[in-house]
């Protein structure tokens, strides 16, 4: 995963990298169309992929706004997967859902390509050390271990009294609009303020269609269900929310019960 | 074969679904760019590409407006291919080439993954169903025998007189259009009109070049020839075709013989 | 790699007929998104990724503005690797680069798909090509042998007096504008003008920050650097410097030594 954009040489050179180094490797794109330097959406895409892969899988994610800078190169070990990333937040919704069993700092370049650029390092050192840990090398090797790695400051959602107040995370391609509020908060909401209708104001908008599918409303009606990432999603039947709401990333969702 | 775009987390999840099931799999992208909901255009792009791929090969098809409502998620098995996708008519032009052997409603959830949404099939239910498709589980095996599927209702191209009535049925991304007019309709027009000049009609603009390829004219010049989908396509010397003449899918496009 | 895009049927097509021919090729896209018929661009960016694949890749490359005319098509082996391609120019940069050891001129029908459109050779003939030849056919198989094949005209930059003249020949997806000029360039420039500070001019703007990665400025500052491909290059702090600048390719790039 990375911010490359598939117009250029970037992602073809990660790929001949690893493949040079190990010709088995199975290669599969998550996206490359993360926005430019935009930590927060490529924490979420991973975040929202990565459980469905199978087990031991080596998750490069080079979203890199400060290469070449002191920011260090991460490697993460969990129960079942691995992460290499620039040390930069880009991990963090993910590795809150895992087990981390052991943080290193990649530094030795025996693993690294022999001439380095200082603006490429996703190339001449990121994939090259991807791919020597899918042949096998220990996470040892690569580098001294670390105690904690960067996160980014990820605003959880809250009940506060009798609502819960949430973000849009993500604006996917549908212009659905994905919350960082977990469905399970729904229920949470209940217990505290009683049995009845689910009500989410975003924007000056309230909408009260919380149903099952997309498909439950006609063309164009505003809903929000349990979305794929198994967080309360925004949508409008066959068209985009976000361009009918005018809604942004970052603006405020609100979720409260009314009576019947 | 998705409407999911690249740049979300929707793509990555299906692969990493089937790899999970099966590690052995080869997974080839048709497009993951077809216009959302768009099943007409999706039923091309799969009709111009399916019968390239090796025998057995298993088309996951997901465009899918009607996520979640009681639409059937359809298996076809042809004399050479699999096919499975929502039971909405995106497989109409790829089942109309293929000998259909059987025909299956998926409904067995023990190859579905375990937490379904509703919002995600393609994810939960469709791809998982590949991929144990892919290794060897019988048709026979996801669910009951279905005497019939959904098509697309697909305008046929017509003789009428000394004309053949067709439709432009894709542009692509040159900008040259594709229309629904078989080549060979070409011939069986002189037979009943006699010998002459080919041309070309479509919104007011008449096209006499029909030539054998794009470089047979100079650069903005418009044209028509057999396109590489078997049917006749209108473009223009390195330009498009479809800016040039301001036409769009679903134009009435027409052909005639003029007296030499 | 191709000028294809993704979003129709071509890219799959190709694949189909390559997996059809040997089930067991290993394809990696290295991009597909090339500017239609852009044979500069499409020769950099195979330039610059090319040398990280394992020895004995097959780079099949098709940008091919006269599909269908009489151009040839080319298979380039080199010390390393296979080429094919249109014989229009497009492998000008990557084979400066390599020691060239045969070249032919593909005509060998048997080695083609049986029905054959004019219109796109890339599925046709070079996909079936580059797939038997990575079955192990040898490279006399294909056709005769040519002596030479088209080369771009590609301007090398000049010292001239105390300047290098050189030219934007790429713009990435972050609106980085990279040049024609050899890093290795400023020490002759300085071996001949004397030690001091480099100062990079380009369409009026006159950019001194010559630093060694992207973070060495501040957001939005202009700077020149050392870039991935070997050249040098113009940036900005995590913005476009080709907006900044209204620079595009083809642009002349300047750049002297001031005294300190």
């Amino acid at each position: 995963m990375t911010d490359f954009g598939e117009d250029d040489f970037f992602v073809a050179s990660l790929k001949g990298v690893i493949l040079n180094i190990n010709p088995s490797a199975r290669i599969v794109d998550i996206t490359h169309r993360v926005p430019s330097f935009n930590l927060e959406a490529a924490s979420f895409v991973l975040f929202a992929s990565f459980s469905y892969f199978p087990p031991q899988t080596i998750f490069l994610v080079v979203v890199d706004p400060g290469v070449g800078s002191a920011r260090k190169i991460l490697l993460a070990k969990t129960k079942n997967y691995y992460f290499i990333s620039p040390d930069n937040g880009v991990l963090t919704l993910a590795l809150e859902e895992e087990k981390v069993e052991q943080l290193r700092r990649v530094t030795n370049d025996k693993y690294f390509l022999p001439d380095q650029s200082r603006t490429f390092e996703g190339r001449d050192r990121m994939a090259p050390t991807a791919a020597w840990l899918s042949r096998g090398i220990s996470c040892e090797e690569f580098g001294p271990e670390l105690t904690s790695y960067k996160k980014l400051r990820a605003e959880k959602p809250q009940i506060r009294g009798s609502e819960i107040f949430g973000r849009v995370l993500y604006e996917d391609k549908f212009g659905n609009l994905i919350t960082n509020i977990p469905v399970d908060l729904l229920g949470r909401l209940q217990d505290k303020t009683g049995k009845g209708r689910f009500v989410l104001s975003v924007k000056g908008h309230e909408i009260s269609s919380f149903v099952q599918s997309y498909s439950s409303v006609k063309k164009g009606e505003l809903l929000f269900l349990a979305g794929s990432a198994g967080t309360v999603e925004i949508a409008a039947g066959q068209e985009s929310a976000a361009v009918k709401l005018k809604v942004k990333v970052g603006d405020e969702v609100r979720i409260k019960v009314k009576d019947r």
